[in-house]
């Protein structure tokens, strides 16, 4: 298998993604190889730096980065050799077997959309992210690839998060819920009673009805639907918490027993671990004809190695077939 | 002024409705009065049983209470003589000047909407709710009131968060966030694009631009304007974090330390006092030719007793008055 990695994407640089790559070799096998696309002198340089065996690493050329905050669809028009639309070609090519980023997230979705297909019977692609919460983590999608839902969009959303959670995670009937403002089916606006019927019509799906944002952080629930608007902000409200409120009860904490800072620290390094984004395998883009997983932008190596483990999971489950023998009909 | 209070909504029954009415007659002046709407029985036993001036005080009959999880609008017409109702109309009717309740929210909102006029040139109302930051006080609208925006109901939003905080809290030009999923302006749906026109366009708002949701936990905004389905998934999702992620973090802590056991519980309660709804006057619904201040279901004696007072303020500063001078003519 050869997976794309955007040497170019995420706030840490190439060296960073270079060290995940490096990372990942011994864990590959067979005829898999990472090819790091980017500017090729950077990638050499921070290849030359780093140790380990570089048998299985090659390099693409791209000559740019889409800034972070850049409009997708027109710089991505405005840049065909920036990495995220070089890396799209590849796949489209068959050159690539997959795409990781850590770059401009609508860049990637726009880049996928535009030079792969969608799968055969999928409406919109989405972006699926594993969430972690005290209560484990909780798969929520959309987060922002698609803000103008319809109805079938969250229904499918649905279908493939469970699809990806039973193949990937061995998540036996992944209980789904769909993100109203109330658990009775009455509650909710158009969209999301619509899409709460045919959901519920749905036999292969494990629907749990409505559930409210505050229920996902308490368990109960594997998948959490939402439009892409609603999804990027509940997934920026969790980060958010984690980065004011953690720090405020902390600081309360400490101040509460200032002899004890050493333990108040050592309590917010170990929550930093357990919310940790490099323990996942990036987040996958559910929908399109072939495999790009998005990672976070301040993604480090470790996070990296697992994208590319994630990306080989997701081919090695077949996630795209049997999402296109669910949704291939509709 | 005579300010009706539900005796019969919210999750602690009527005597705690009565115990906050007790507690605010000491600050009423002039010709102010309590009503306490439900059932007169019930009243006058929770009256009986406690201590304090009673002369400002006096009783409304109604004899149901609309139960919490109800369809709003059928249910309120099914019950004509719910509490709800019965507050809704004598307001309607100029026997009362105000009315507050901890029951249900939708219901509260098709009653004022029923019952009273929308002020003049507010196309929708909505639920302004303060909410509690570590960074300070942000005001949330709408979170309930109305899942289908259009833009011009965002952008009226701002207008009435800013009048009201620049009223009642002496907030100097309030900075108004519009919630999107990323601060270009180019970021966001159909509806908070068209929004942020209107609003940067608005010369009377200080429009701060698009914000996402983890900035208001960090503070540099006073309003987030928000459509009212992602308002209400925000707002429960802050809920959810204090009950869901703040035990989490202290029962990390206190493993970390089981000898400061106490001291954890501490901060647990402290963070409680200083996240607590009862301190601020309940929440208004803006845009309602009347007074009509919504309670969180769980509110104690002393978040009615503030809400009482909410409601004076919202008189005192002709809150409406000014709505209307500059929204009137839209």
């Amino acid at each position: 298998m050869r997976i794309g990695l955007d040497a170019m994407g995420g706030d840490r640089g190439t060296a960073e993604v270079v060290a995940g790559a490096l990372a990942v070799t011994e864990k590959l096998n067979g005829d898999d190889t990472v090819v790091l696309v980017g500017d090729r002198e950077q990638i050499e340089a921070a290849l030359g730096e780093a140790n380990g065996r570089q048998d299985r690493i090659e390099v693409a050329d791209a000559s740019e980065a889409i800034p972070m905050g850049a409009a997708p669809v027109e710089t991505l028009r405005a840049m065909p050799d920036s990495s995220i639309a070089v890396m799209a070609k590849l796949q489209k090519q068959g050159e690539l077997d997959a795409g990781i980023s850590a770059g401009n997230t609508g860049a990637c979705v726009a880049a996928a959309q535009m030079h792969l297909r969608r799968l055969h019977g999928v409406h919109r692609p989405g972006i699926a992210v594993l969430c972690p919460t005290f209560a484990g983590p909780v798969m929520i999608c959309d987060v922002g690839a698609n803000v103008q839902c319809r109805p079938q969009h969250l229904h499918q959303y649905g279908v493939m998060s469970s699809l990806y959670l039973e193949t990937l995670y061995d998540v036996d009937k992944p209980r789904v819920g769909l993100l109203s403002i109330g658990e009775e089916e009455s509650k909710g606006n158009e969209l999301t009673k619509q899409a709460g019927q045919l959901m519920r019509a749905d036999t292969y799906l494990n629907f749990i009805g409505n559930v409210e944002s505050r229920d996902f952080l308490k368990g109960g629930m594997d998948v959490m639907v939402c439009d892409g608007f609603v999804g990027n902000v509940v997934l920026k409200l969790v980060e958010g918490v984690s980065e004011a409120l953690l720090p405020g009860v902390l600081k309360m904490v400490a101040k509460a027993m200032p002899d004890r800072a050493a333990d108040v620290m050592q309590v917010a390094s170990d929550i930093k671990t357990k919310f940790d984004y490099n323990s996942y395998g990036g987040t996958p883009l559910l929908g399109v004809a072939g495999i790009w997983i998005i990672c976070h932008g301040v993604t480090g190596s470790r996070g990296f190695m697992n994208a590319v483990l994630g990306a080989k999971g997701f081919r090695a489950h077949a996630v795209n077939q049997r999402i296109v023998e669910h949704l291939g009909s509709s």
